[in-house]
């Protein structure tokens, strides 16, 4: 899965990936309207609206992109029928062609993270039969417990080849109360690098490991160190735009063949359309809004690279 | 609900919390029979063979304990419908006057946090209506990325008088891989541990607070040391039975009082059938097994306080 990922950002030469994290607040009132005309004020209208949200954007947007990230905590919260528009986000983008990476973050015991892995990445059994219950591409994975946590995700990747990213240094104002504390005089997130090098060498695609890395484009200092320590590893840089990462801050994050790296956006692509730059688009154009700020993000990095 | 938990366990003098962590090799022959006669070799099928047996060891164990612990991985795997299994787990354990700790090991940026937190502790907005879309009372959260991903949990929980365990030294045997590295001379499930304790001081419920912490039965040493930094955290404690953990090893997460620490057991309580010790149930009265079992458990634990 990581050469079809690569492949399709040499296709688009567009390293980005389009964070579908749908707040409802996102979603234009129209679009709202019509899914609780049709299912009401319930937890089945919401989902509704969100999928038809997701659509929308994807369908404005598949062709200029190599993937999408969907933060499933957004269709959690929804309960179950949150979950399916979850779910059909997912099948529709890969009909698209498009690579996702299922924004998951978990990690348990290893019974546990075997169950993760199987039903966001791999098959389980009912009798006779075997089913995909959510089937990303990628997901990432919290390493707070240890080895015996990730690995059987990564036994799941190479059966199923799919892979992983492993969250190093997170974009968020507090990542660095625990992820930068010193152990030997090096913070604990060059550790986990370390660590993701080490799982990474044995689960190589072709140039680059299907083990990757998450590193927030809010810290570039980081991000170049981290880029040394773990060069074949794909980093995932979520934090552009909306949580402040700028295109100048990436170069560090991709290596001398332009590759290595993949920049998420979510709001700002997603609600382009509130922003005053995209305002003429107007919400009943919102995915037009959403196509307008990926060419402009693709741009920007463009510029960079 | 942290006042509610300590009633049940008084009431039922039995700090001890029993793990829905259902593999599917767990659950009877004859029970997946029945499932798959009704809905067929599918997802369906599986999920609700795992709700009858969830609901038999909850009918045949109710009275005896304080608290649930459904691990939503073991649902997760077999995706909407093994989703639907854990709502309905949820609920009936909710209507029996059973605590239920959801583990789900979440944490993720603030925003993304706060959509985990209302859609498992609190309530979310379909246009003029509230809905509840998981509704655990409890639910275990992943520290890794520091405050700011901690923060809207505990928002949520002042609101709804919910509460937390906070990951802080887990009981697989990789969790000293990055939990026991020295910062400043110092282990970091420690620093983690004056966190909790810390969020935890401005959340009190009575006597204890409702922001606990996560330490596996395994590592009792660590236990005793963590016991102390946080006087007024419960200790959710894992890995007691198949995970090696005795009731010798568990006095020191206690505090004088009794109190302050609900252990836990899945596989030991949930599987019982299949030790030879409960053999002469057989798989057909698995629920008197587990309820067999229970009660060992507290007598075993009974006698370490």
């Amino acid at each position: 899965m990581i050469n079809k990922l690569i492949e399709n950002i040499k296709k688009t030469n567009a390293p980005i990936v389009v964070g579908l994290d749908p707040m409802l607040s996102y979603v234009p009132e129209q679009v709202v309207k019509q899914a609780f005309a049709e299912l009401g004020e319930t937890l089945e209208g919401v989902a509704e609206a969100v999928w038809q949200f997701n659509k929308e954007i994807i369908d404005k947007t598949y062709d200029l992109i190599p993937a999408v990230k969907p933060q499933i905590a957004m269709y959690e919260q929804f309960g179950i029928p949150g979950l399916e528009a979850f779910k059909k986000t997912v099948d529709y983008c890969k009909e698209k062609g498009l690579v996702v990476i299922g924004d998951i973050k978990r990690g348990d015991i290893g019974s546990t993270s075997a169950a993760y892995a199987a039903g966001h990445l791999g098959r389980v059994q009912a009798g006779s039969k075997s089913f995909v219950p959510f089937g990303e591409d990628f997901v990432t994975v919290n390493p707070y417990m240890g080895s015996d946590c990730v690995k059987p995700f990564i036994d799941v990747c190479k059966q199923e080849k799919k892979g992983l990213f492993i969250l190093v240094k997170t974009s968020n104002p507090s990542s660095g109360e625990f992820q930068d504390r010193l152990v030997d005089g090096r913070p604990l997130y060059e550790l986990v690098g370390e660590k993701v090098q080490e799982w990474g060498d044995a689960c190589m695609g072709g140039e680059y490991s299907y083990i990757g890395a998450v590193v927030g484009a809010t810290y570039p200092e980081q991000g170049k160190q981290l880029r040394k320590l773990m060069p074949k590893a794909y980093i995932l840089v979520p934090g552009y735009g909306a949580q402040g990462g700028k295109g100048k801050d990436l170069a560090h994050f991709f290596n001398e063949d332009g590759l290595g790296a993949i920049v998420n956006s979510s709001r700002g692509i997603i609600a382009a359309y509130k922003q005053e730059k995209y305002g003429k688009y107007g919400p009943e154009n919102f995915g037009e809004a959403s196509r307008a700020a990926v060419e402009d993000m693709i741009a920007d990095i463009r510029g960079v690279l």
